[in-house]
């Protein structure tokens, strides 16, 4: 049994990374493919708990170290019981938010120390990095504006700051693309919809060699 | 300015570490020594938040790791905070539980992988490892019924568990004193509370060259 592959999206609010890997999962089971979606931070029950803690912001007084472990706490319970499990079984796992989102957030725009994020990286996630990471780029403005527009609700926490924090997060993501080429795709997700979607299907066809059947 | 010197006292429940911590700092003081009292978890506002959350056992649904790492994320804030500021003012540091509580509990008695914790001992801990560790020693049954007997109350949640798990705690603390014999030591917790103390003071006059006034 060949291992699955895992494609994690990333970006700032309304960047689309939702749609984006609903649609490339969509595309995956047309040629055939198990896919597993998940999102981070969730994606399984413990892990979704903390996800409810940590956006309700009812763990902010702990500060800014804890926040950050509390993430990889539900990583941890994310990796363990739902992402590994499927890889090996053969799926494809295909995750909204991942590592780079702490990276961002709490590494680079936030004030944890660097050293801290990289020895959780080391236990935590281990051997189990995203074979590709795509990372959607739009101006903050932009995207906060499709961000409320989509929810229509009042903002969590992490969409409820001013532009300036946003626009540190799209520096974050830009560095963290620019730094691994490999793994990262940076994509310009001011374009349409269906524009993102063809250029995410094109790198993942190309890399994984899969059939690229007219739809 | 002289570093202050970080001592810390460990043990199961009922051992006496509270009264012992507090008869040592009382010594210090007697002779003339800056002594800051503190404990774990907690010891640091944010830290005592984090406290409160660990023992009413509101965090027990994230699991094992979770709960370590905020137990981590507690000891990075107390340690920026509290500990390393007054040691590097030259005041002594006498902390009742810390880092070999997390070894006995949650690593040795729990199921959280050692390589997790190690790599938090390197990032949060760093260099700043207690001098001396008093790990007291007492038959779990003597132990429980002597907490009992102090708090008058209710158990909290790591007392309220069976004696074969305060036993396995026990069997943990003294394997971290066998296995670090320079900083640890291992004290017959059964006997009387003056004994104790005067075990634990010859060692520390011993260690650090005090006059040992008549007291």
């Amino acid at each position: 049994m060949e291992r699955g592959r895992f494609i994690t999206f990333e970006g700032g609010e309304g960047t689309g990374k939702s749609t984006q890997a609903r649609r490339l999962a969509q595309a995956l089971r047309d040629r055939g493919i198990n896919v597993v979606e998940t999102r981070e931070p969730g994606g399984s029950p413990a892990a979704e708990l903390i996800r409810k803690i940590i956006l309700s912001g009812a763990a902010e007084p702990f500060g800014p170290v804890a926040e950050t472990m509390l993430f990889f706490s539900a990583r941890d319970d994310h990796l363990t019981t739902v992402i590994r499990p499927a890889l090996e079984r053969g799926d494809w796992v295909i995750c909204d938010r991942f590592i780079d989102s702490t990276r961002a957030y709490q590494e680079r725009a936030g004030k944890v120390k660097s050293d801290l994020i990289r020895s959780l990286e080391r236990t935590v996630i281990g051997e189990t990095w995203p074979d590709v990471t795509f990372i959607l780029d739009i101006d903050p403005e932009t995207g906060l504006e499709r961000a409320r527009g989509e929810t229509g609700g009042g903002p969590d926490r992490f969409e409820d700051a001013d532009i300036e924090y946003h626009k540190k997060i799209r520096t974050a993501f830009r560095a963290i693309a620019r730094s691994e080429p490999g793994r990262c795709v940076l994509i310009n997700a001011r374009k349409p919809a269906d524009d993102v979607a063809q250029t995410v299907w094109n790198e993942v066809s190309l890399r994984y060699d899969l059939d690229d059947e007219d739809d």
